[in-house]
């Protein structure tokens, strides 16, 4: 039999909402990946008796215990309190971890108050995670009649940090080889809805014991296989998917994504390049800067919001703006190519459009964009349209724009509509 | 005291994290504003023993459960047959449910298939919860030992609508004047450690009847005060917890970012904006025009990764990068005052800086960036250090510019250490 394993997200935050539990959701996935299976997902409040009542339930339930959040310094911080209650051990001091915090302060250049004395404080006999990202390191405590707990930090970057580096080898060792690691791949795709891509995996009628999971993030979509035991049906269902979705895909890897490959490709093809963007402003630059690295290829851009500095910074002729309008193929082509001659990259890239909310009109609605792409003797203006909010219309374009150039790179056909330019 | 309410999520999509439960903190913030307050946000697997299970131990602390999903027709559906075995009734087919689905079905041109029958089967003794949107009912059952179930579908439309059309009018009802609605401020903060701020806080030795929660979200923090009752002592912790934090307090807005904040202050003061970006890529230019309207302030800007760009776009001296090197105070009150020339914009804010996880070295680390303000007649550079995540160093200094910018604003003292300018 699997063995249990509880998750409990500890937080007035969480349970009243306030925050989207997204480090329960995580951890779940992370777990399958390495074939655990949580049976039980709780959050409580941050009260000493709930946290101690939730405890004594969910040791009864399982074998291992995950709790994330209340490690703070402040008066609202009671998960090693409610700990060190529920297994009746004291919290003592541990010096070595004073010192790595307090040196862990003056790097950061910040004053070390007594008052974080209590992050190195823990329930007798734990034993010490690492926080190699942040100042509370977490703890493990066990007693012979009560499940195995894990207490780590609330804050994501350091609670996954944690669960990759010390939680997850660390289970893993303790269960053995009772945990059976399905073997899974994964494609990560754009410009493909979910139904659709489901439509055209369903088709496929793939063998029962691999499963199909979907994890849309928009704009992206991930589809994984995954199975126990059928690796030979797994490899067959993997090219049968990919032969099915074609050049939507555009990684593979275990942690792809669309910066990412971008990145990689630009590297590989030794190109430069230069981005013009008006109603994203900065979004595209932002994304394509993302890893380190990126000054290799990234030169960098104009941020042209206003019409003026669209003449001013990419020489885009008043009367193409005053005739076409800012969002139109004309001045998107035009954007493009004054950052391809001005910036003397190898390609440059554009965005016009209207991300809303007001600003529409019956021509040209909220959600409307066009993409420029410009390189020594080349180029092209590409129409989108999605008419949703504000956040999505502008995280949509800068992504589109980051898939238009690894098709232009690789020679595959574009998405958006290849627009007419009238000159 | 307070009603114990709780909420159960049944699915294996939710705890294994393939799916994010919003339904949970959807309901969660719903029921606050109604003056319930949740205790226990639960999830559990499509296991009728776990059911169940978690049911008996949710019951013995609360006095109202929600369940959503495992009401539809498929065999992993077994909400309703844990709940039936859980009280101890039968499941019953009722006669003018099985009528409606029918005609719901055939209202939907679809047809009707002998299994979704079970779909009008409750437990003995239940009450109906209409669903106006989808084609399962939920229902409500209690009996004397028990607490009072809601089960609904977990189709978000579908719960969203049950809940706020019928099981909060029917809470409430029960309740009558038990529901307490909390009244509560919050205090949006930059610059201030979740520690510091919780010191200066505790020292202030608030009234017990105010709640105090800490919610950090890089790089700022929330500080939420909060009374069921003691709306005169609120007002009075209000003030002095204001007066404690002082300037690093942007917003008391309830949606309050500094983005928001920035944007309204621009607007207010009637005065434009133009940036250049060198390790941030555009992540400041994101941030200045994530809401609409920000072309009534936002000009556009420079992003300058390259030496060569801030030379051809900012007009920043040659001699001045090899001299200082592109990350120093020189170079960000160069690229400040070229953007503010150029650009022709009231205010410029530059930024420089190494954000690893490469290039930096024992006299420029990692972490280590400028601000540059420039406006007429005005300019200053100032320093920041943070060695973190390239992540967190970008997302770190976009904040600190925009908190610079409200700072040079509102003539508050800047956080960063003014730098000297050796020219």
């Amino acid at each position: 039999m699997n063995p249990q394993v509880a998750i409990l997200s500890i937080g007035n935050e969480v349970v009243d909402g306030r925050i989207i539990n997204t480090n329960a959701s995580w951890l779940s996935q992370e777990f399958i990946k390495n074939g655990i299976t949580p049976t039980l997902v709780t959050s409580c409040r941050d009260d000493e008796t709930e946290i101690v009542q939730v405890l004594q339930y969910l040791s009864a339930h399982a074998d291992f215990i995950i709790t994330s959040g209340g490690l703070g310094p402040t008066s609202d911080d009671l998960t090693r309190h409610a700990i060190a209650q529920f297994i009746n051990k004291p919290l003592v001091l541990n010096e070595e971890e004073l010192g790595r915090l307090k040196h862990r302060y003056k790097l950061r250049g910040r004053k070390f108050d007594n008052s974080n004395n209590i992050q190195a404080h823990f329930p007798e006999g734990s034993t010490i995670i690492p926080n190699p990202t942040g100042t509370a390191p977490g703890f493990i405590t066990s007693s012979s009649n009560r499940s195995t707990m894990f207490s780590l930090p609330g804050v994501p970057s350091e609670f996954r940090t944690m669960v990759l580096e010390s939680v997850i080898p660390d289970l893993l060792h303790r269960l053995g080889s009772s945990a059976r690691v399905p073997s899974s791949v994964q494609f990560h795709l754009f410009g493909i809805p979910e139904s659709e891509a489901g439509k055209k995996v369903s088709l496929l009628r793939l063998p029962k014991a691999v499963r199909v999971g979907y994890r849309p993030s928009f704009p992206v979509l991930e589809i994984r296989l995954e199975t126990v035991d059928s690796l030979e049906e797994l490899t067959g269902a993997e090219s049968v998917v990919r032969e099915a979705l074609l050049d939507f895909i555009f990684s593979e890897e275990k942690d792809g994504s669309l910066p990412k490959t971008i990145h990689q490709l630009l590297c590989d093809n030794q190109k430069t390049i230069a981005v013009a963007e008006s109603c994203t402003g900065g979004y595209l630059g932002k994304l394509l800067t993302e890893r380190g690295g990126s000054s290799t290829f990234f030169l960098g851009g104009a941020l042209t919001y206003s019409n003026e500095m669209k003449t001013k910074l990419l020489g885009v002729p008043k009367e193409l703006l005053q005739k076409f309008g800012a969002v139109s193929p004309e001045v998107a082509t035009a954007m493009a190519k004054g950052a391809h001659t001005r910036f003397g990259s190898d390609i440059a890239v554009s965005i016009t459009g209207i991300a809303g909310p007001d600003g529409g009109s019956e021509e040209k609605p909220v959600g409307l964009f066009y993409l420029g792409i410009a390189s020594a003797g080349y180029e092209v203006a590409l129409r989108f349209f999605l008419p949703t909010t504000r956040e999505y219309v502008r995280r949509y374009a800068a992504f589109a724009a980051l898939d238009s150039i690894r098709r232009y790179l690789l020679g595959l056909p574009y998405l958006g509509k290849t627009a007419e330019i009238t000159e």
